[in-house]
């Protein structure tokens, strides 16, 4: 049997009581670790688990699959996932092949991001498409998450941004030496991405045909939050601008992600979120302005 | 301190490691249950967790919550919910009330239907907004996810449909009498779901404005599921028609749930839903004529 297990959030606790059963008594253990982190280390997790646990990187699981559905005919494989196993990412490669190789699937869910997220006070049904921020550089800038927005606005809904994680990367150098030395982990914080927002949009209003620009701006409410479901999770909430400059020191450490504002946003929701401002005049001025009321 | 604890989705072992730990050693215990049930009894939790644990009913929540909160300040209080503590309804008001009485509160993230429905093969990403769907009477049909539907499907989205539970509910005469007698529960089916859609798309069709109707139509596709994240999960995808004719015998026993598919759906998709299909060379028709390359 193949089994994936949600992990959860945060840390080696957040397993369900299932889930850690059957970890403990599987043939193999797999961590998926490329998608998500937790916020503790593998080490940790071997020493709760009382077992090996072997990190299974993207070409692993692109690539390799083979090897970890070897034999999981005869005996049950656990593949760990950060969250949800279906959460962020979906692992529908990994089943199909398993499916073919007629290895059964048992899935364990646990907390994603997806819906953890209500833990700031926005209501889940009013979420459109989640999507998904990277890392920008100087030459690429990716930007089709743009209409998306556009979509979850144009019918007043929430999005949910999720940040990019870097972990396993190797400087050019080492890349084309061939040496496998690789750089420190980088995770996208709520004022990077609030900044990567506004430059989109500052290209899409400069450089756009006529009306294409004006999704949001340096105006639009958003909602940051930090390491949730843990003990150390944060919110806060602003302006982009606001965020821009400040989300970071107030959220401290990783991981990020956010929340765009939708303008259908209930009254219940804005006084839970207001909160968490950095400025609860301007939060209150905005809101009254550009939300109150709007569906 | 008030602790906000998810259950998850389906047994007693579907809490986390963490969840379990505070509810063994917190002063009082209580159980939400009247927004989703788990597969199993409070008297099982209750031997389970080796102490009592309180039903807390719509009208304790929202009328008694001082109850519930009472000395938070003080001791540990844990509120127990079906899945995630913010998944398909939220707690707002309760933690409105606590932080106006100045207690901290803290969240434990567990599964949510949300996201755990991605077992389906469907990707979060691709959803739009959630709705729920009530069991209509001879003289109230509410239609307001209509609207919700026709705008996900207005950017290509799938929805997810949360299907009623009634527990606890008097008949009117024994509400008449003042007796606390209640009518077994019950729980809406794939089914009973598809069969209402198809009723409302015929009244707006029929009655509705120039180009109200046809949202969806007996032809559209969807995935039905039952008991996610449970040992005996099931799925079973087809049209509106077939679902509403076979979906309940094919999937036996609560909870359901179901999605609608949006016409962005990718190819993975189609395939891994495709397993599940009622009649494949139907699904296959209706997806190359309706859906496959669709934006």
């Amino acid at each position: 049997m193949l089994y994936l297990i949600g992990l959860g959030l945060s840390d080696e606790t957040d397993i369900t009581v299932k889930g850690l059963s059957i970890v403990k008594s599987a043939s193999r253990v797999y961590l998926e670790a490329y998608t998500s982190i937790l916020l503790v280390d593998k080490s940790i997790l071997e020493a709760y688990y009382g077992r090996e646990v072997i990190l299974a990187d993207r070409e692993m699981v692109e690539s390799s699959s083979d090897e970890i559905l070897h034999d999981a005919q005869n005996v049950d494989v656990a593949f760990l996932v950060v969250g949800d196993p279906f959460g962020a990412t979906t692992h529908t490669d990994l089943c199909l092949r398993a499916r073919s190789l007629f290895i059964p699937i048992r899935t364990i869910p646990n907390a994603s991001i997806l819906s953890a997220i209500g833990s700031t006070g926005l209501q889940l049904y009013n979420f459109g498409q989640t999507i998904s921020m990277v890392f920008f550089t100087e030459t690429w800038k990716p930007a089709s998450f743009y209409d998306r927005v556009r979509e979850n606005a144009s019918i007043g809904l929430h999005t949910l941004i999720l940040l990019d994680i870097k972990v396993k990367e190797q400087s050019l150098e080492n890349m084309a030496r061939g040496r496998k030395v690789y750089e420190p982990p980088r995770y996208m914080t709520v004022g990077q991405c609030c900044a990567q927002l506004l430059e989109i949009e500052d290209i899409k209003t400069q450089e756009g045909e006529e009306g294409e620009g004006g999704v949001y701006s340096e105006e639009s409410l958003a909602v940051g939050a930090a390491r949730v479901g843990g003990k150390t999770e944060k919110f806060v909430s602003g302006t982009l601008r606001q965020l821009c400059d400040s989300a970071d020191k107030l959220l401290g450490g990783p991981l990020h992600s956010m929340v765009l504002l939708g303008r259908r946003t209930h009254e219940l929701e804005y006084e839970y979120v207001r909160e968490f401002a950095v400025d609860k005049e301007v939060w209150d001025r905005v809101w009254k302005r550009d939300y109150e009321g709007k569906q």
